[in-house]
């Protein structure tokens, strides 16, 4: 195999594949990303056992081919290597030469065949769901702070939960204290369906798409398999077999009060919350809904907190406490400059979210008594 | 204890003090930075066993006192306040409270009364050594890397070599393998003396002096102790007792062969070098001298370099084999365009050095036989 191409585009696929390389792996060709040339077209391909990514590189194909090169030796390399192009040539015994000729520079890198390499599945592919690169990439950051983690026995939660309505779709995260929801409109009609995707897999993937609202993801969605496709990339990955947890119920809720409050600013006084987080006893954020303001109190014992914020009321003052990290993060990914929170009682989950509840944000309190 | 002073101000006067303040400790006054408002003047102090640094806090006083408050979470606080102007109350129980009355907002840490606090040692003052602070920071950063570091079997090694020659001052650094100095001449003749300066306290001065070559770093040196005052700040630091190899003769040789090469270029290629230094069994890059060029080869068991570059050469083609982290810690910190390099023959070291010897960077090779 001899290809050229730029270094800027020979990173840009490795960073792209790379989201499919595992950390640990007991398998060692998971480590190593595929390369071929062939019928004009140069992909990297990378392929853990739940998540495959397959990108096209743009360059050009002198002699075709194919070799598996470690992920982390390659990228090390090219990045060290000086802008513009590079040859890079594997020979019969699949050591890789990348090359700038004009500086007289040669990095070798013992590859192999790529025979043990695990291609990305076949998927049968109906009616894709299109969605906007920017809109797909904010839902994934808008939810996917709140997924459970480490917690091999109920891998259902691990996932995102993906149900299509028809004409809008949701996608809900939970752990054991909150439960996050974006929903989105389409502008038509597609099959109904519910679907678990690994949380992995749509961190991964909303790291390689661009923030951009002209190009489209295509997702296509079968018994077993969910794929991406952008641009030059495709990613499959394995869904979650099992049963989610159904929230309907728990976001339909008679609300005692509600508040608009100016986001940056209770942003940064929960963040100052979270300084007295430490002890072992972690000390909850106690909030006072009054009139007109909020008062924000901690009381650790190396010290404490005391704020005030003006706010809009509706409804009756109540004083309830809470975790401030899972306050934080969801204010953390929210893009309005005013946020609108929902009271039930004080011992009752808050919500946060905005009229056409394109978001809802739901955290159970901590019992202050 | 009450005063008012910016957020810019006292995170500086935080981040200034805290290279005194240890990572690790047995004792958690240490940990402590000690507030000090009186005489109308602000100051902040920290001190570990071996350097102790004071620094003046703009702002004003409204009621004088004492306290010691923890730095970490001192810091972190102070970072989560809105920018302006903040109000730092401490009352009788040493209990910090950090204001902002505007935005309502009161958070506090306890403290203490700082009577287990060490002061800075009073150390005797006679004519201060006068150097720019420019000139002095970037003097550590061309030497400090090559330091022993762990080895408290010879803590002379763990020190940064210090001789003033009367008209000009030496520093120089080495462990092992290679040798780092640094000569700076003065407009003046001071007392000739021979001290050796903790790296450590070298190096979180270095971090506060600014790259300012109209500002002075006023150096003040006793039997025991040496002293940096610039600006605002004074830093004291113990000095280490014992006897500095000598290395007047290991740098004076007869060389022959040297040349000039471009930098950049031989930084860029070193660094691809260490592409190949992650096995146990580390492989040397191998450099052969040729009459207009540099061979840089490298052959590990997964891979390998070789790379041309071109020279002016003087004197003797030698093939020498080194560490490339070695060459590489060198060339990353000298700021010339191009280099010249000298060598003796395949066994002894190579020297990298300016016509006028303001650095001369010794490192031992690796024999390839």
């Amino acid at each position: 195999m001899k290809i050229t191409a730029s270094k800027q585009a020979v990173l840009n696929g490795i960073s792209i594949v790379s989201g499919a390389v595992p950390v640990n792996t007991t398998m060692p060709i998971q480590k190593f990303i595929l390369i071929s040339a062939s019928g004009g077209k140069i992909t990297f391909t990378a392929n853990d056992s739940d998540l495959g990514i397959e990108t096209v590189v743009e360059g050009s194909i002198e002699t075709a081919g194919i070799a598996a090169i470690e992920k982390g030796m390659f990228m090390e390399a090219v990045r060290k290597m000086p802008d513009g192009e590079m040859n890079i040539e594997v020979g019969e015994d699949f050591t890789m030469h990348i090359r700038n000729e004009e500086q007289k520079i040669d990095l070798s890198i013992k590859g192999n065949s790529g025979e043990d390499f695990t291609s990305l599945p076949d998927i049968e592919k109906e009616e894709p769901i299109e969605i906007s690169m920017l809109t797909f990439r904010d839902m994934v950051r808008q939810i996917i702070f709140s997924i459970s983690t480490g917690n091999e026995s109920n891998k259902v939660m691990s996932g995102v939960d993906c149900i299509i309505y028809g004409d809008y779709m949701r996608l809900t995260t939970l752990d054991g204290h909150r439960v996050s929801i974006r929903n989105v409109d389409f502008d038509k009609e597609y099959k109904k369906q519910e679907v678990i995707i690994p949380g992995k897999t749509l961190s991964e993937i909303s790291k390689i798409l661009q923030p951009d609202a002209e190009k489209k993801v295509l997702i296509y969605i079968t018994e077993s398999h969910i794929s991406f496709e952008f641009e030059n990339t495709v990613a499959v990955s394995r869904l979650i077999y099992g049963s989610y947890i159904n929230v309907d119920k728990m976001i339909k809720s008679e609300f005692q009060t509600s508040i608009k409050v100016d986001k940056k600013k209770l942003m940064e006084c929960i963040d100052r919350s979270t300084l007295y987080s430490k002890e072992g006893n972690k000390k909850p954020v106690i909030i006072d809904v009054f009139d007109d303001e909020l008062e924000i109190q901690v009381a650790a014992t190396y010290g404490g907190q005391d704020e005030h914020i003006d706010i809009e009321k509706q409804g009756n003052d109540i004083r309830i406490g809470f975790n401030p990290k899972f306050i934080l993060d969801a204010l953390k990914v929210i893009d309005d400059d005013e946020v609108s929170i929902y009271f039930i009682n004080s011992i009752s989950p808050l919500y946060i979210k905005d009229a056409e509840e394109t978001y809802i944000y739901m955290i159970l309190p901590i019992n202050l008594n």
